[in-house]
């Protein structure tokens, strides 16, 4: 389930997926990245855009990805360096390379791996910004496969508790996966192994609305147990999801945990609650359906799965049941449609960007 | 964290190690499985004793096997059918044999694919129960692997909730993964995709507890607001992680759904929801650390972790915080030391089964 689905209010305007890929894909080779990488960044970002995850399309990380080059912080050269490699694995050192130019081409190695072996797993370390994972799970499942995603979340401070812990230690680490369908949207599952993920108490701050009880804990670890006003992103920790150990937070920790170890040990690299400095490592496995089963029989299987999901009886006061890609593939229809809505202040923030940088703006 | 850390109360009977494993697989024998197969099966209901997951040891689930052997609804003949089958995969079809058989020899095939190819993954069908799976995701964690073990589960009612839906429409799916460490315990984790398993209704019924906000709903979908009184385990429906659509429900869901199609559907079989008489699907993956990275140093960062977290500083009114496996290790250390505690009427049952076949007992 997306963050969108809102109508456009008045402070937003449409702008189509074609001006936003070029936009984005010009002032990513205008801060030094090739053709090629410039374009792939553009797509993960608009898609993610498409699919209704506002929160990790041009509106939210883009700024942070074009300070991050401006900055020196991120390298633009294309390119990756394979440090270790198998028949089915690899491990890719990216280099300081954004994540969501790199992480795409994991996929895509773990895909071609798994084609010859039947399951093929990809592990990055030295990542920047890994963007919405389940764009890069959606690349396996768009060649019958199964795409499975996870990120050692680094570069940022460590916000999630460890159950009856009162210190962080980990990111948001997510976990994604998709699976293709036959006439149904694609199952795609992407998710914070935290209760929330930190944006959404910046949607709170924005927004002047409460953070629910069970959603965060103060800085002595104390999960809150009343709706409570937020000024601050950092002035809470987040909970996993679970959040308390009578709910099974040690789930949401266990999970974290996997994401950590699967990206950040199993790549070579390191946890942020070893090494401040690390950044973001990755995990991607493809398992290629034909290996295992039908491929035909495995989607519809899935459709009939994913049909009765869809038509379940809703509990009262629902009006219907979801599941996970639904939504994203209605908003992808209806954005493809009638533009992605981007707020005015993010139209102001392209306006000035390719006015700094010489370039043609979204209406150009 | 395991159901037990408790004492010993006056209704319990402490029983050697090697004592019931002897007895579980004399009975296993006398239902017509092969020595090799009987000792496989009580190595994992022993082991799970050993490490306090006393729901999954001798004392719950073999009196269902037993049953089903005697029923004729389990196979007890050796052997299986990989039904296909590439450098890294296998599909194998356990023709209703007990899942707690077949999930280690499963783990090690994988395992033995993960040596040559960097990654294994091996899915089985029609298997009866496959136990606490965190004793097959070890398996290869004591080949210096990364195993991961699902379970798409059947046989049993469907329990869980999707999030906003009426009917229920998973079994409790559990995930498992298992990391070698080097002076710390293993990393062990293994948890049911749903806010409680079944058996803690069980639980809460012997003891006359209440069941806790978030924890189930009711038969029409709603979660109890309030602690509630429970008579009967098929009461309630169970609610995936999360519990509620604001606490991340979704996310509970769409990990049951992960388990769902990795094991149901890349094995070739049905989930419950489509065939209500499917048995149990899983799903094996094992990473071979030496593909990846050396395994001295991803056991000593794993250790540096495990440490870090073992050693963090509390939040007020817990006295220390756990790592997943932790609470097993200092289990199995105390259990093999001094006995493992059996309820006297699991003693009893010891002793009219072994009656009942003509087999010495417990103390035999």
């Amino acid at each position: 389930m997306t963050a969108s689905q809102l109508n456009v209010s008045k402070e937003e305007v449409r702008v189509t997926e074609a001006a936003l890929r070029r936009v984005v894909a010009a002032i990513f080779e205008k801060l030094g990245i090739s053709p090629e990488d410039a374009a792939e960044g553009a797509d993960v970002l608009v898609m993610s855009d498409l699919r209704g995850v506002d929160s990790h399309g041009v509106s939210n990380m883009f700024r942070a990805y074009v300070k991050g080059y401006q900055g020196g912080r991120l390298n633009p050269a294309p390119g990756w360096k394979v440090v270790r490699e198998t028949a089915a694995t690899a491990v890719i050192d990216a280099e300081q390379r954004l994540g969501i130019i790199i992480g795409p081409r994991a996929m895509r190695l773990a895909v071609e791996k798994a084609k010859i072996s039947g399951v093929g797993t990809v592990t990055v370390r030295n990542g920047g910004h890994f963007g919405a994972i389940g764009h890069h799970a959606m690349i396996a499942a768009e060649q019958d496969m199964i795409g499975l995603c996870m990120v050692g979340v680094g570069g940022f401070d460590l916000s999630v508790l460890p159950t009856f812990s009162a210190e962080p230690m980990f990111g948001t680490n997510p976990i994604a996966v998709a699976a293709p369908a036959d006439k149904e949207a694609p199952f795609l599952f992407d998710a914070a192994t935290s209760v929330i993920a930190g944006n959404k108490i910046r949607s709170a701050i924005r927004a002047g609305e409460q953070l629910l009880p069970g959603w965060v804990a103060d800085k002595q670890g104390r999960p809150l147990a009343a709706a409570t006003p937020v000024q601050d992103r950092y002035q809470f920790y987040l909970l996993p999801l679970g959040g308390t150990r009578e709910l099974g937070s040690h789930k949401g920790y266990g999970l974290s945990m996997t994401a950590e170890i699967l990206s950040s040990l199993l790549s070579g690299g390191l946890p942020n609650m070893l090494d401040a400095n690390s950044v973001s490592k990755a995990h991607f496995t493809a398992y290629n359906i034909s290996a295992f089963t039908d491929p035909a029989d495995f989607k519809k299987d899935l459709d009939r799965m994913l049909a009765k999901l869809r038509t379940a009886k809703p509990v009262e006061g629902q009006a219907r049941v979801y599941y996970p890609g639904l939504l994203e593939s209605e908003e992808l229809r209806e954005r493809r449609s009638h533009g992605i809505p981007l707020h005015k202040e993010v139209i102001q923030w392209f306006e000035n960007i390719t006015t700094e940088l010489g370039l043609p703006g979204l209406d150009g």
